[in-house]
């Protein structure tokens, strides 16, 4: 299902020569240099139509199953036990004390026992259960396309945690069955509910900052000492091996899910290509030397990934996005989440500030930042923000996304996010690593819409 | 002097096509795509050697001609005027009002009679002048290549205001010309002389930071009202008239001063190469319809120049820059300040803090901030820093500048800046332009020192 990275450099190194022979030779010396598309759109099979606006049967109640009960998945189950319209019929983890675990969050929420599994396959298993609406992949990164897949094959919804694709080829497949068996997919990505983010978007669509030019968004979180924890980390290291294995953005989607929406991408614009370019590695051979000293096994293994990654995707409407992550150096959290438009300014980290015309070179003061936030809360927010707040995750975000997840499913509604989202969030991992592999190279970003991407004027976010 | 700006994509699409063509055919499939070397590198002249650290004979006084006494030049005269081992003797405008200006300041300040021209081509004339050490350019930007080659050229050191070359032609003739002539040319780059940026350059050089991975740096500043001014802006509306015809970074050099020295650019690293994205320009059309109506000749105009500029510039050491070039859009001013090492981080906006391990991922506290801002106040700031900023110019940045090329020229000590540095910030002007007109292609940036960049091992900012 997946390539393996070392065929990426020969193939690039081909198609690149390939088309600048053919375009200087075609098109003469005039055109500029052109994004090299590495990965050319397949067609669409026959029959099948995009899912631009899904709506499905109206559920009663959603019945999930959770696979996956680490870090992430606990907290799900925790979420959901407070969402009246939803049930969790299934939990399933390798680890059975996190299966047990999770069956004491539902006794003690007084919700209704799920079945239980333990089995590295029973996700086959559990994705052919009757008694199963939507499946809620909380999974290390490689199993969930595998499962979001075989969970739609098998009729039910699927959402996954972070990332839904780590391939190009893993987020077509994800599209196609989407398209072909008419099932939801969304990716679970919180920072689209957190509070700013909401506002701005908010703000963004009612025409604030006027058209917006710029945005930026990031995962610069330091997971050093996480991805070191040989007990209570990530499940088998997982997250230290795909340090050692990959560079580029490893982890895109919370820096660019939102201003993606605030973009209104594959509605009415689209992204067209990047650039990439990675730092060498220093921070975790520095991490190493100096936690498990110069000659451990730690300190001397290859790690790929170079500590920060940054890309810039242009779209076809002309606007820019920045990305950035790093998750190996010393410094404060930051997504960035960033908006610039042509009449005001909005950022979230290191500063959190507001700016607008006719002062557009001024911040906003505390009080008119709070006033201003006030007004322009998202009326999701104004609905299901308080309650939020309550149950936390993240501050709240995380229950909102669920909230709207289950609200969506329950009304026949279209999701928040849907797949075509999940694929162009996640089509950023192999794109900047082909770009880094080619020293910033510019690749084309595939339009996983196939040409609806301006069927619609905007994001949506539906309520009844 | 400079190559016309519509021969550029066609010379860049056949050095692209040929490299690529020949690559494929010449390395085999199997390496990645290289950056496009745009400009090779001319060899060195016969019988010339690099100006690296360059002294030159100390000067008791150093009489100084000021040409160009618009905003930056009034400014100037009055610094120097401060400085008692600095003389004007020549002041120089197009406008005699603004030489009658200048000269009033001199007699406020108690300071000598300058010799005073206000004819077009009279920077000539002054370069010939026998009682002129130094040319200090203060003109529009098209002027400061010729007028600093013609300094040089005539035994004379030049200082110009950025930048210093517009074009990689520029570049590569200033530093030929430096190195025959042995005279200085250094940019008045006043960001390096900034406080925060001072102590953060004393801090990477004592190693707070553990290696320096990744740099941000930017010229964010809202000028659309400067640039529109029809009376009192930029003499005969320049600045506005390289937003119409050039696109990519126009003005790197205050973002990329700074960090180039924390990473100690051809002291050791070089820079490789880099790509560029520009969104497309919405920003001035939108405020010239605003404010002067949507069928006003500046609604009308094309601006080739996008809003948002950014690039990425990666180094033969593996660290990467990451730069941003934006006057046209509504948002508070910020140069970024970044530094992002293995053992800490510091930033200036848009929130200013640091962060050090072994709690990197946290903000040191207001008083923890204050008081190693205080620890690490660099030397040349503790020795001019109070009179700096009783002077002012920028916060007192501006008189530190002109403090130190006064003090190095006096004192027969290497500047702080060289050609090599001057070359190098200014280069992204094309380099990125490049870039950006073929869709972010990496283009390779000349090594200006030819080979010299790792004799020295770090920035010094000489004392006696």
């Amino acid at each position: 299902m997946r390539n393996s990275i070392y065929s990426i450099p020969v193939f690039i190194a081909i198609i690149a020569g390939m088309m600048a022979c053919d375009s200087a030779a075609r098109k003469g010396v005039e055109e500029p240099f052109a994004p090299v598309e590495v990965y050319p759109t397949p067609p669409r099979p026959e029959g099948q139509t995009h899912v631009l606006e899904l709506r499905t049967e109206p559920l009663e109640t959603v019945r999930v199953a959770v696979i996956g009960l680490g870090m992430r998945g606990q907290g799900a189950v925790r979420r959901l036990s407070y969402i009246e319209e939803a049930e969790i019929t299934v939990l399933a983890d390798v680890v059975p004390a996190n299966v047990e675990r999770a069956m004491e969050t539902l006794e003690r929420m007084g919700r209704p026992e799920a079945a239980g599994y333990t089995g590295a396959d029973s996700w086959k298993e559990i994705c052919k259960r009757d008694d199963v609406d939507l499946v809620y992949i909380c999974t290390h990164w490689d199993l969930h396309t595998p499962i979001a897949l075989y969970a739609m094959e098998n009729g039910k919804h699927a959402a996954t945690e972070l990332p839904a694709a780590l391939t190009i080829e893993e987020a077509w497949e994800l599209v196609n069955t989407a398209e072909r068996t008419r099932r939801h997919m969304m990716l679970l990505e919180n920072c689209n509910y957190d509070f700013f983010e909401m506002a701005t978007l908010n703000m963004a669509q009612q025409g604030l900052f006027g058209e917006i030019v710029h945005a930026e968004g990031a995962y610069i979180h330091d997971l050093r000492s996480l991805l070191f924890r040989e007990e209570g980390g990530y499940w088998n290291m997982w997250r230290l091996g795909h340090n050692e294995k990959y560079d580029g953005n490893l982890y895109p989607m919370h820096g660019l899910g939102p201003i993606a929406h605030a973009l209104n991408i594959h509605r009415g614009d689209r992204m067209d290509y990047l650039v990439s370019v990675s730092s060498d590695q220093f921070g975790l051979t520095a991490y190493a030397k100096e936690k498990f000293g110069e000659e451990s096994d730690y300190a001397r293994r290859e790690y790929r990934k170079g500590d920060m990654n940054t890309s810039i995707i242009k779209t076809v409407k002309g606007k820019t996005i920045k990305l950035q992550h790093d998750v190996t150096s010393p410094r404060p959290y930051s997504r960035i989440h960033m908006l610039s438009g042509t009449k005001g300014f909005a950022q979230k980290w290191p500063r959190t500030g507001i700016s607008l015309e006719p002062d557009g070179h001024s911040w906003l003061s505390d009080e008119e930042l709070e006033e201003i936030l006030k007004e322009y809360e998202h009326p999701i927010v104004t609905e299901v923000g308080e309650k939020a707040r309550e149950v936390g995750g993240h501050g709240g975000m995380d229950f909102i996304m669920d909230y709207r997840l289950i609200y969506c499913l329950h009304n026949g509604l279209p999701l928040d996010q849907d797949v075509y989202d999940a694929a162009e969030w996640s089509s950023v991992i192999e794109l900047s690593r082909i770009s880094v592999k080619n020293n910033g190279m510019p690749v084309k970003i595939p339009d996983f819409t196939r040409g609806a991407w301006d069927e619609l004027s905007r994001v949506t976010y539906y309520t009844k």
